[in-house]
């Protein structure tokens, strides 16, 4: 790349597939991406530049020549035109719809009004679809007459004379019969509709749920308008996994792409909000200052029932998380589920504190400060279970993501009571 | 169902999905589950039992008669088959099998040969291949005169003389050709062959990087054994990262349908290991309790350097397991992940080290406080940054799972050191 030999750069990546190409294009820095786009010219794979991440696809886009453009809007499908455009500036966004021709560019217009994170967004409007009258035969010769079917496709939808899905044939189906039985024999009744305005992640899971391979996606008049297939529904299924890993622990949108200041910008805001919480934590403390300077044992031990507590908080909220995720947690279990927690919290608080109590009173010889600790931590616990599945319920609840800011709340809840449960006991039952 | 209405039943669970029914089976207790189940009887929904939780699968099996096994045998694949038996018990184990038609039988005794989470357990033998000769109309009237085909399949696997495979096409692409044109013209050479050993993780990363939708599955000669679906890797992918998400907070291969006593259990060793640790922080702060003693601020301000350090260790920790997952961390930008790491520490642990030294300095009026925290603030964020890297890494390379106890050894360090630096430097410049 760095001497400029085209025909080499062609000749390395023409083997490599498109997202080893992405991977690539992300590793390296964006003086270098403009290089290589330009003297990449008219071999550009589309494909690779759909398989960026999100941070540098938006950083490529701009990069390409009209030509390049022009290549790209004709080999790739709807669904991959509109991620490629969705984030885009409005200039950029314009520049690669002008490369359209004008059906695909007012399919991809239509694609952006529906809501982002959207089955309308995700969905692509290439697919196959017959009347419920017709036979394989007459399937088999409409596909073979065809000259613009959909790269990929397993199933063909049927629809009823207003275009609205009532059932799918899968292919090998098709195929394993003979050319005079009709479809509407072979169809698939156990099949889902989709919404265009469901949310992206009601879609991942019902095609996980459900083993669904395609998805018919149809508009408020229940009429056809595009397919969502497995491999989309794969994606957003190891997004959102990936999104609320990264929720639980505060982190932001970041990718190991981005760059020393984007990282640390990213994980601004959590920090920022940790520092408050643990503020608030140091306050509670500093209400006893009085008790610790008489007892500086208990300066020693409190961070136990603190860390303790917090980690039984994370253990019950990472439950609640991925429960509601799958949708195991229901609003008809939730109850059961709440009660465990506060049980397990109970009985685990029980035993540790017991074992930490034993240790505080051989530590420091004064049996009061067991029994101290031993409590405080039983309290701890049960309050850590509970605010644990409480707190990623009630934002489920409010419409909020659970994983959302969760970690931040639940340590800092056990955290404040965890020092005032123990420092509050201790200057009761020790001073 | 407490009253024995068969008919009932079979009428209200038929019209349900049947991973609707595993739900509802994974809901209610052990005794309720074996009245349903023995009232169930032949009409019992085979996919019903693969769908259970594998917790709950391995509670069920043991109550279906012969004849309900006789029937489930009957309509599953051989991957599901082997999902069904490969956790039972030796007798449970048997049992199943004994159901099963001797060609069934042997294949899914061969398939339980390969290890546990490899590609030659999460495979389907049932297949279609065909030679590289044969044309469209060949495979076409193959697949019409065959009456054992798989339920669904995508592709055709094309083999050489030997049963190797050579190449793939898809189903649409046949459909889309006239009866003269040779398989071979039509191959999709960009397909990838897995091997039966590959690690279960590795195939669903090349199922989710490569967009594949059907992966032949080979021996150690190479010849076709199998084929892995998309859907198979869907649930592997899930899987994959809800372990992540589960370890990284310390809980076990705990559900939500397990009841107190096994949750309790579940989360033990990682609170036992975590006591441990606070321990040793305990034992850091008690070698100052004379600084502490006549400083009191320390008591109240230490938390707050501990709690910044084991956040932004989390923030780093969670990035670095991800990134090993989606194969995004590499030998080659290794070092590159690393030092961006520690710069982003010591950037967040300069700004939040001097925010909260100010704070110490006006709350407690000592100049010489405020400096204490903000280089111990410092500090501790830049062992945070280095230690969440590290640590995943270092066990990614030892063969171990990177999330494996990661957290809970990433806040024993940013609290022993946090302690470390903040009483240390407090014992030296203040006193």
């Amino acid at each position: 790349v760095e001497v400029g030999a085209r025909e080499r750069l062609v000749a390395l990546l023409n083997p490599l597939h498109d997202a080893d190409i992405a991977d690539l294009l992300e590793q390296i820095d964006q003086p270098l991406r403009a290089r290589l786009i330009a003297l990449w010219g008219a071999d550009i794979a589309p494909y690779a530049i759909t398989e960026l991440r999100s941070g540098v696809r938006d950083l490529v886009v701009p990069l390409l020549s009209p030509e390049q453009l022009a290549r790209v809007a004709e080999e790739l499908e709807t669904d991959d035109m509109v991620y490629l455009v969705e984030d885009l500036a409005e200039t950029d966004q314009e520049k690669v719809l002008d490369a359209l021709d004008d059906a695909d560019r007012m399919a991809v217009e239509r694609s952006l009004t529906y809501p982002e994170y959207s089955a309308g967004r995700l969905m692509q409007r290439e697919l196959v679809s017959a009347p419920e009258h017709w036979t394989v035969g007459e399937i088999i010769d409409y596909m073979r007459a065809s000259d613009d079917l959909p790269d990929e496709f397993y199933d063909v939808i049927i629809v009823d004379p207003r275009h609205r899905p009532v059932g799918m044939v899968a292919l090998s189906k098709i195929m394993a019969n003979r050319r005079e039985t009709r479809l509407d024999t072979l169809m698939n009744e156990d099949f889902r509709i989709i919404p265009a305005d469901q949310a992206q992640e009601d879609v991942a899971y019902a095609f996980n749920q459900y083993h669904l391979i395609t998805g018919p996606v149809v508009d408020a008049q229940g009429r056809l308008v595009g397919v969502i297939t497995i491999d989309d529904a794969m994606e957003v299924l190891e997004d959102e996994a990936e999104e609320d890993m990264k929720l639980l622990a505060g982190v932001g949108d970041e990718e190991i792409a981005d760059r020393v200041w984007e990282t640390a910008r990213a994980r601004f805001p959590w920090l920022a909000v940790n520092i408050c919480t643990a503020l608030i934590a140091s306050a509670v403390i500093a209400l006893f200052s009085g008790t610790i300077e008489a007892i500086v044992a208990l300066a020693v031990l409190m961070p136990i029932v603190t860390s303790m507590g917090g980690n039984a908080g994370t253990q019950s909220l990472t439950v609640a998380v991925r429960g509601l995720a799958t949708r195991d947690i229901t609003s008809k279990n939730m109850w059961r589920v709440v009660r465990r927690e506060v049980i397990v919290g109970v009985l685990n608080g029980a035993v540790f504190g017991m074992l930490i109590g034993a240790v505080g009173f051989i530590w420091f010889g004064t049996p009061m400060l067991g029994v101290v600790l031993w409590l405080a931590m039983l309290l701890n616990m049960l309050v850590a279970g509970l605010v644990g599945i409480l707190i990623p319920i009630g934002l489920d609840r409010a419409g909020a993501d659970p994983a959302l800011a969760s970690g931040v709340f639940v340590t800092m809840s056990t955290d404040v009571i965890g020092f005032l449960a123990f420092l509050g006991l201790a200057s009761v039952m020790l001073l």
